[in-house]
């Protein structure tokens, strides 16, 4: 009821507040026999963890994985997967001073008119940290799409206006603002640093493929492939916007142009152009999906600002503390998470439908 | 499983195929001694009906809705509701010439594919014709909230490019293309017909206001308003992206922008701009919910096009019939519906967690 | 939120009243390409229909289904299936002079607390008439399981006291009470007749196997095989228990005499005995699934009873009009449609979990 | 997917293996501000827990449960709140020497066929370790119906045949058999003893009753309140048999016997009766509601007993290990348990319905 929960099949529920003891998810709904380590979670964690490099924030957590139930001697025994992650590195001195004025751009307003009580420490619930427990999820998830050699690749397109104009994915994971195009991460990376300088913060745009995903998933109407993408990145933190394929830019085109033409080559079907992103009536084509997400500035900034008290007072408020000034790197694994979420959940509706 | 399925406090199941029998929609969770009647239905159905004006399709249908359940004596039981449209104005001859050929932009080549079978006829469940259901659900969510004083407002802000640079709301019903404003309307109206002449199609993009909400609702982490907004917003048909408030602008703006500061104005609270967009953290702030979706032009054109048929054979296509030359205009009520349905949701989740 | 749904991957919802427009059921789940006709639902719901015989009520209700959508040339479409029953013979004049008094052991008291509003004529969505959408939907659920050569065969074992003492399956249609111990049927056909002149009602135990369910289905702990099908079975209107293999009985046994004992035999596995009623663990054994269900006698009695009226004032009544003396007979296909509801969805989440 | 999820509204999932690092759960949907602490649970896990008295087992967990999250300064955040509980005592020797053999009337056949992999250390999930993380959840579920002034009661009513005689609530928790009649305590004590003393086991019949539940918990046809109390007590490990009121009983009454007379006594409703059991129409009546389960012999004797190993060839087995001679007095706080898990969801459901 809290919204903890998601995915029909393959499903989870996280749990956790930023500066509580732990955060963590359940996963109910992962076959049983299939080779599953803390080491295949820990590496994604480790692309979300805080503390990677001077544009990311400088809280230290070590992000150690648990495996708690489900797993015997190295495999999944087809019953529940509760990963744990213990939070070390809190400190929450510098909320104490804040604790009763509201952070602009944060939610400990509406957490709080919302549920008459907040945890203010870090943010409680509505940290970015509760992210850590979907990346976990989400590296079960994209084991089981590994072998279906479908693959998902998140990267930065824009940070502060800066675009990416080459796609090398072997970039990505190189620079500390995980940009294929390795000229312009450099200037993306100053764009950040000399925000943070003045106390301010910068937002941009994250792009997922997803490779190899197979024509047939989603389901109609209501529980559509765009649909359920859009849900699930839209609910990541700082996300403002998502768009598939040819996105807002489809509302400028002409119908004969948008159509992607579909052509018959030695007996494969293709289609000569991607507008669609890869999905046509909410159900995958075959071809490359491909959905962009644009994300806010991190409202944490050492600015000041007009805000108010919990009693309803104007105060100025400066958020000090470690923050990201530019949350997109940290983002790309959230992202690619929560797509793998929604692939896995949509090839097991998928599953259910075929054979006999 | 046919993902037909949608809320969970109000839920909603939707049936029917364009040229089969009939569409329907069966509504569960709506409280008992509600006054509800036809015409509350019909009067929405209507704005989203066929035929209405020379911008949209020529099929004739009255879609008159039939209320078979869940009312007695004008009056809800508080069981579900049946609502059941018949389809009259069935004429399958056009499709069944371009039965064995993919259209381009459609998802007659997806259904095949994941289904091994499709109903050819006008699109068969893929059929924007499914939306009339969700209007009707949505008929009912809206008056739920309007005695909750929350009104929805949708209206067309771009339109084949050109946009809408003022905005009256008492316009938006009086032109064609529904925008707020007239002289505008005019422009979008031309662009439409001279795109329909050249056998060709325009598309553009609806913005959804809702007024009154209050704060508080939307649930952490899966569950957030916006998610919801944009999972539902995203299921409609040749809906391309969502983004809420600020949207994609956000990106380029910098945190000391893009934060909507906050002031207490004689005991009320204040925010001094809306690029959240009304939701913060997920949940609403109290002040305007704001949505914009990307809307492709119609893939149905009558200009030549390649494609395959079910064979893979190369083809060429013309499609023929009774098409909108542009949907964005009927796209409104039903982007209206999906709001409210979402907003009934999370109304109904928020009170189960008031009180004692 | 009212109830009216059931099940995970063959998913229904049911509408309609007593004395409403219609009742009926939308499935979603179905795969696609199944032959499916009017005819196989037609002939559960006249195992069903009232006025079958002289031991059940007279009103008329010819139950004709119509298949409103999911149906193409005579094959699902894999998109939700409506089915629709009119009510025809609605007579509802018994219940006007009753209308402001509770009949003991009727819903009608509970349902006004409940919901503040009740369609009192013929029960209104209390109405045992519901039941028929839930024979609607089990027919196509029986369709999918002779597939996999699952068979369902329920049968009274007791009326009135009454016992069965043989078990010929080919007798059981062929008598009015369901019976497959030919020379019992009378008895109990006397016992109901009996009770009737005397204007009472009498109840009695169904029992309910089902052959060829595959060792597997049931998933662990709150989704188990047996906690499915009770919750399923207690749901029918008058059902008061529920019982699996030894049931009651096995809390008098010991250890040593329930346990089943266990031999391959020709590389067979077999059970030497069946008190697990073919489930353990909540999971399928192989065996056959044996369930018994326990019937009280039908509340709605000529002889005077003690009661009060909606305003709380004492009152006699003596509830008239046309009503089976004894519910027994007609719940057998209703108790084995919820059973084929439980074995579709258990074995659509089995589906998923095999394979790659 | 794998069954661990129950309830809509105050929704669970637990997960963990008998002889794995931990079990636990957790809640979504707990209400915020709500005092909560470790006490309030753990009393209850002291009542479930194993070694309490020479008829349970000698497995010597202290079942010490940690609150992970959810819970700030002793009070509820309105999010997920995990419970988790260390397992220490875990001895699998035992299992090691018996881990190819399956134990008739237990799950480890089942859970082998179904899944192809198995934890067989001391059930794996299949244990009635299991349970604790239910009776965990159930604590909080308790708080909230003691705030409600509903109670639920649990007793022993028949064990190894012989029938508690008077009830006497302030005896249950005296005895080490939790019967409320205190001399047949002893025999009920006795009898476990002598059947443990030839290797064999006993079972038997809990009641529980709730007390204060308000007339109108329950939803109309597939979540009526007696549907999901049979779904939610038939999904106890040992449970076979479920009733309602008068249940098995009902089946031999006659329609006058069996109705509940209603009267109205200065200004309140009485039911004169109780057969319904507190349930009409599958809503509450305001009345107690009255359920029993039937329990089966404890399967793990060290009577011989004839089975089979993987590999389908025919051994003999004897059970030893630290077992419960009798479950039946520990399934007791889990049927609470249960009970109050499905009145909190329904009460949930039904405060959504009233207001406006």
């Amino acid at each position: 009821m809290s919204g903890s929960s998601s995915g029909k099949m393959f499903k989870i529920v996280t749990f956790g507040e930023s500066h509580g003891k732990a955060i963590g998810v359940v996963i109910d709904g992962v076959k049983s026999g299939m080779k599953i380590s803390g080491s295949d979670i820990q590496k994604e964690l480790d692309r979300r963890r805080p503390g990677q490099s001077r544009v990311s924030t400088q809280r230290r957590e070590t992000d150690k994985v648990e495996i708690l139930s489900g797993v015997f001697r190295g495999k999944t025994l087809g019953t529940p997967i509760c990963l744990l992650i213990r939070n070390k590195d809190v400190n929450s001195k510098d909320y104490e001073k804040l604790k009763n004025i509201f952070r602009p751009g944060h939610a400990g307003y509406t957490y709080l008119k919302k549920f008459g009580i907040r945890d203010y420490r870090g943010g409680g619930r509505a940290s970015g940290r509760e992210t850590a427990a979907r990346v976990a999820a989400g590296a079960v998830a994209k084991k089981i799409l590994r072998k279906k050699k479908i693959k998902i690749i998140g990267h930065a397109i824009e940070i502060a206006g800066v675009k990416a104009k080459k796609f090398d994915a072997k970039e990505i994971e190189k620079n500390p603002v995980r940009c294929a195009d390795k000229k312009v991460a450099k200037k993306m990376e100053q764009k950040i640093i000399s925000a943070q300088k003045t106390g301010d913060s910068v937002g941009g745009i994250v792009e997922i493929i997803a490779k190899g995903v197979p024509v047939g998933l989603g389901e109609p109407v209501f529980e559509k492939l765009d649909a359920k993408l859009a849900g699930a990145l839209m609910g990541i933190p700082a996300v403002k916007g998502v768009e598939i394929g040819a996105g807002f830019g489809a509302a400028k085109m002409k119908g004969s142009q948008d159509n992607d033409p579909i052509r018959g080559v030695k007996g494969k079907i293709k289609f000569l152009s991607n507008n669609a992103g890869g999905i046509l009536g909410g159900i995958s084509t075959g071809q490359e999906i491909v959905v962009r997400i644009a994300i806010k500035p991190t409202p944490s900034i050492s600015k000041e600002q007009k805000t108010i008290d919990e009693k309803g007072k104007n105060r100025k408020i400066r958020v000090l503390g470690r923050h990201d000034p530019c949350i997109v790197p940290r983002v790309v694994p959230v992202a690619e998470a929560m797509v793998a979420l929604v692939l896995v959940d949509a090839l097991k509706k998928q599953k259910m439908r075929e054979g006999k």
